[in-house]
């Protein structure tokens, strides 16, 4: 069956029917209706036999990001698809918002598109057995992981760096340049999530250098947003001006932060010093330059493909593989005297 | 024809006939490669016919992304995503880099998802008839219009700023202010892009205030980047120790421009004052906030996706709209005595 065929007995030309294929506007409403007709008789399947369309429809790996603009993730998608690029997949990208749940619209491309696997960016810590189980592909949880959940290690694979280990890393950063007021600003301390995990590692580097944890040092801002860590500096200085030193679970939310210890009359570092993690291109250019520690984006885009493919192409297992950070020691950190 | 009788002929359960045609992993590939047969020798489409196939294919519309990392997209982009939503359109986007054509990707995404209509989202401002011949769709030009190119005004639409008048108010704005040695800090100044239109405005001020353009104030990055214009700013301090104010391009460069001016010793605005057109989240939290021209970037998605529904639903004509920015007062520019 070929498109001659659909000319022949529909009695245009070749290329009348590409034009009606393709919904060109120019051909005559009567010309479509016929073409179609004919379509529909013959079954024809434009390009490709039905075998081939489900085959080609099938190579494709879906990418879901949550949390449409959060400027971390730029890397990591760029990663990913020029790996996705090399492999001769195609790509189908979903982004949805920061709060909404990436399992169901991870299932919905997986139908639309005929998905062979999906890689989810951002997304929850705690799924259970259940709650995956609409997901009939394999999928990769690119810069985070189950910390929370119930998942079968190989049910799964992950790609991120130790929220914990490098939040206690960057904490106990400033606490050896002898701050003992660190605050913390961070969404929420309980939501099964990065900002939870970064929490516990912040506590973690107190408890072991025997600093007792001071609740209204905590600044929870409910989301993950600039405007939110801004007020949440304001209310954290407001209520405890003797702190020294801040550490933010987001390059992003250092930013706004610094911003309102300059707008509450504190210079950066001398009166109070900013640690974060994540590394963003745009923290190079805070003033002074912002000390944080740096997730290999690009790395872990690439190692998200990597293992996907592992397990479509070559019958590889599961992984689950933890990235180290990298410091970047900027300005904004000041050795107590 | 329906998956019965595909299940019938081949033997099998409806259901892992079903299995067979969403690549699911739990079928035996003998039972696989029968299924298959059957789906060819009946020409089955699964789910829909040929012609609904078509049909619903054809009910999308494509936005090509140019320059992944450009901040000034994502709300501009949010937008477009959430006003077609309420079309009952489809979506699908492509992302190509800063430099690449953003035509052919058009057509090869209207070619692969037999799209409805294109909108591009950053491109060449020079298109030729030639050129765009190869779309066969309406198309948008969303946030740049055709201002170099010889396109008839019935064969597109746009949806921007005026570039031009933007960047001669915001220079003459300094002017008011008792500059007279101000630089620019752009891409390049002729290449048929935004750079050139608001250089144009850049001397457009100069000349109205009988400011004779100097050479040396003028920098060429090069390209789009935080990192280019950053170094660009430090050969202008370095070549013109006595200019006063610079005038970018975009905010993402008066960003890096401050840091260059910090690490050159100099203050903003005491020792320099830098204004900036586009109006990205991240230039709020500058120390002290940047003076921009804020791009109405939500209100030109929506009006992206209402003009490409005018000419594909109701009949309508293209349309060419130009928004005004609006000013946001930071602290970035100093009155010269």
């Amino acid at each position: 069956m070929t498109i001659k065929d659909v000319a022949e007995k529909s009695g245009v030309s070749v290329s009348t029917v590409s034009r009606v294929l393709n919904d060109h506007p120019d051909v005559s409403e009567k010309v479509r209706e016929r073409v179609l007709a004919v379509v529909d008789e013959l079954h024809y399947v434009p390009n490709n036999s039905a075998r081939d369309l489900i085959k080609s429809e099938a190579e494709t790996i879906g990418v879901i990001v949550r949390g449409s603009d959060n400027e971390f993730f730029t890397p990591v998608i760029e990663r990913i698809e020029e790996e996705i690029e090399k492999t001769g997949y195609k790509m189908a990208v979903s982004r949805i918002k920061a709060g909404a749940d990436e399992v169901t619209a991870g299932a919905s491309l997986e139908r639309s598109k005929r998905l062979s696997g999906l890689i989810f960016l951002g997304g929850c810590f705690d799924y259970t057995p259940e709650q995956v189980a609409m997901l009939n592909v394999p999928f990769v949880c690119c810069t985070y992981t189950n910390s929370f959940g119930t998942l079968d290690p190989d049910r799964y694979s992950s790609v991120s760096i130790d929220d914990y280990e490098e939040a206690r890393r960057a904490v106990d950063y400033l606490i050896k340049r002898g701050h003992k007021k660190i605050a913390v600003l961070l969404e929420t301390v309980d939501d099964h999530s990065i900002s939870q995990l970064r929490y516990k590692g912040y506590l973690r580097a107190l408890e072991d250098a025997g600093i007792r944890p001071e609740d209204d040092l905590t600044e929870e801002t409910g989301y993950y947003d600039m405007a939110a860590a801004y007020d949440g500096m304001k209310r954290l200085i407001e209520r405890r001006p003797d702190l020294t030193a801040v550490f933010t679970i987001a390059d992003s939310m250092a930013i706004a932060a610094m911003k309102a210890l300059h707008d509450c009359g504190r210079r950066v570092p001398e009166d109070c010093s900013v640690i974060a993690i994540d590394g963003i291109k745009t923290s190079l250019y805070t003033i002074p330059t912002l000390t944080t520690y740096i997730q290999p984006a690009r790395e872990m885009g690439a190692e998200a493909v990597k293992a996907l493919i592992g397990i479509l192409k070559d019958n590889k297992g599961q992984i689950h593989k933890r990235f180290d950070t990298k410091l970047r020691t900027g300005g904004t950190v000041k050795t107590l005297e």
